[in-house]
């Protein structure tokens, strides 16, 4: 297999020199765009979306097709695997997502199964064969999935909490039924991630959603040990190319030495840390991806493009800076802010990659 | 006035030598109490205990009576300011505080008028004095209100916001009028404060409970800067004796150094940082407060003493420590663990304090 045309993502995760910063946007096929409402009606419902091949294709394909955006990322959830242990995912309106079986007793914990990803998560390596087959070399696809810890606190809350007070609880009262959560939902992020890579995924991301509210050594022993084995656990070169992997851990702020040394090859940064002082954190270990506030895609194109002029001059000259919100676009965005964001990146940002 | 007998939070507040840290808890009187929910429920509801000053003084105490704390906390809301302003505070059970008329139109901001605390909010006013009568000079109280950036996410928002998006965006789309609601509830909040310093309140505390999901510099110019202001307004001392200001950013972690130099005399630290960095970060500026994980209190005593003795060792010898949780205490907190907390801190903390 070829490089894509476009390889300045995986260049810049790469810490190579590229001409400009690459970009691409968190939930990049979402409610914002009209295209992926339509599909979404058609599919039915959210879950429908997800699991058929065709129409995650499709909607993956949409923005790509609106804007010179520089990756795809496989339209999916990152809920996929609790699914597929048997835990009857489903959402609610406006309340995200849910667990019809959420984990309560230790039995149910102890007889919790890695699911086979070529059976039970099928229609997602479709998506993703289909997807890279349908991107005909053009940019770089992005396969994903929850971190061992986020998947556990949808596991055991059932729900996004307000406190995780049944999965920290768990943590302080019952240190080693989570562990043993974590090691299962460790083994099958493996196994996923690397049928994903093996059906066409170019690179890797892992969404730590909710290790941010985790104190400091908590976080260390129960999310990023998990991500750790997980990275070192995924192949990390297929067909002849590398594929990297990129750690995201919302609110994780405080941790990103710690982070950046986990064997990744970028860290995500959410929008409240300024990504200058971060990369100066970081050094030249790991490239950087994020970290524009969604909500400046709210204000006009002229406080975008300031907005946007200021993140960039933040990260400074030279290679290793993959820009991105610092968390999932708003469906309240229309999308020709998105249009004034990815035209303010790729023009402002050329020269700091002038060597 | 003399000072209480039990002045052990003042004195830290002051960075002077105190026998063992003292320790206060936030949302000490609350639904984790048998007592507490057999008042409210006389009360009615929520609004109605905080209404009433001979309830709020009841549940005020109750903690105290049960548990040897350093200092009382008026029973009340953060966002009593606002629902004084006439936007029609409520509470839907389980998801939090509610707006009837959250500002939509920019007439509603324009017209919005700082309430004059010894009308509206009498029934605060009579608490705090009730309260500080009652406590008959045993232990110092807090006053507190919520900091002008939360007090505009819920005016705005109408409600708890899960990403935000109505006050985010008129932050980037119309800054101007989000700084005049700034501008209108820091006189409110000033004004209210030193009506509760008058009527008997020793220490005051800025809960800023949404500053963290501010990006770095939007943090210092819309959060930030207007407690700041709140703190220059509030009187330093009253009735001899120095007054001191407690600002606590949940999620700002990041930008401690920043709000250590707002003029407070403490920052309250969340769980997710961990306290002896932070006091490198911040030298002798100020005082810390906090910063156990609320959840560790759902865990057996043994793993309570154990976390709580870690805390206490990262802060380290020396004054300037009044030990907190990093968050309000879950109403699923058994008393019992509570008060293995309280006996950790005041044993394990005499060690750090011998000169």
């Amino acid at each position: 297999m070829t490089r894509p045309r476009n390889d300045t993502f995986l260049r810049a995760l790469a810490r190579q020199p590229t001409p400009y910063t690459p970009l691409w946007i968190m939930r990049q096929a979402g409610r914002y765009l009209p295209e992926y409402n339509q599909t979404r009606a058609r599919a039915g419902s959210f879950l429908e979306l997800c699991r058929n091949p065709d129409l995650a294709t499709e909607v993956t394909l949409q923005p790509l097709a609106r804007f010179a955006l520089d990756a795809a990322i496989v339209f999916s959830d990152i809920l996929t695997i609790p699914d597929a242990m048997g835990l009857g995912l489903y959402f609610v309106e406006s309340e995200g997502p849910r667990f019809e079986r959420p984990l309560r007793e230790e039995w149910e914990i102890r007889n919790l199964i890695a699911p086979d990803p070529s059976e039970h998560l099928r229609y997602v390596l479709d998506a993703v064969a289909q997807v890279r087959k349908s991107l005909a070399g053009d940019v770089p696809l992005i396969g994903f999935s929850g971190s061992p810890f986020t998947l556990a606190c949808y596991m055991i809350e059932g729900r996004s909490g307000s406190d995780f007070s049944s999965v920290k609880g768990m943590l302080y009262r019952r240190p080693e039924l989570l562990h043993h959560i974590l090691q299962v939902n460790t083994r099958a992020i493996v196994a996923y991630l690397n049928a994903q890579i093996e059906h066409g995924a170019q690179a890797i991301m892992l969404f730590d959603t909710w290790g941010g509210v985790l104190a400091q050594g908590a976080y260390e022993r129960f999310s990023l040990r998990y991500m750790s084995a997980v990275v070192s656990g995924l192949h990390r070169s297929y067909d002849g190319h590398r594929v990297p992997s990129i750690v995201f851990t919302k609110g994780g702020g405080a941790w990103l030495e710690q982070i950046a040394a986990c064997g990744c090859d970028a860290v995500g940064l959410d929008w409240t840390i300024d990504i200058g002082a971060a990369r100066a954190r970081v050094g030249t270990r790991v490239a950087l991806q994020g970290n524009l506030d969604p909500a400046v895609l709210l204000g006009p194109p002229e406080v975008i493009r300031a907005e946007t002029a200021a993140v960039l001059e933040s990260y400074g000259a030279g290679a290793g800076h993959v820009f991105n919100l610092g968390h999932g676009v708003s469906q309240f965005t229309p999308p020709e802010h998105v249009q004034a964001l990815i035209d303010a990146v790729h023009e402002l940002s050329r020269p700091y990659h002038v060597s």
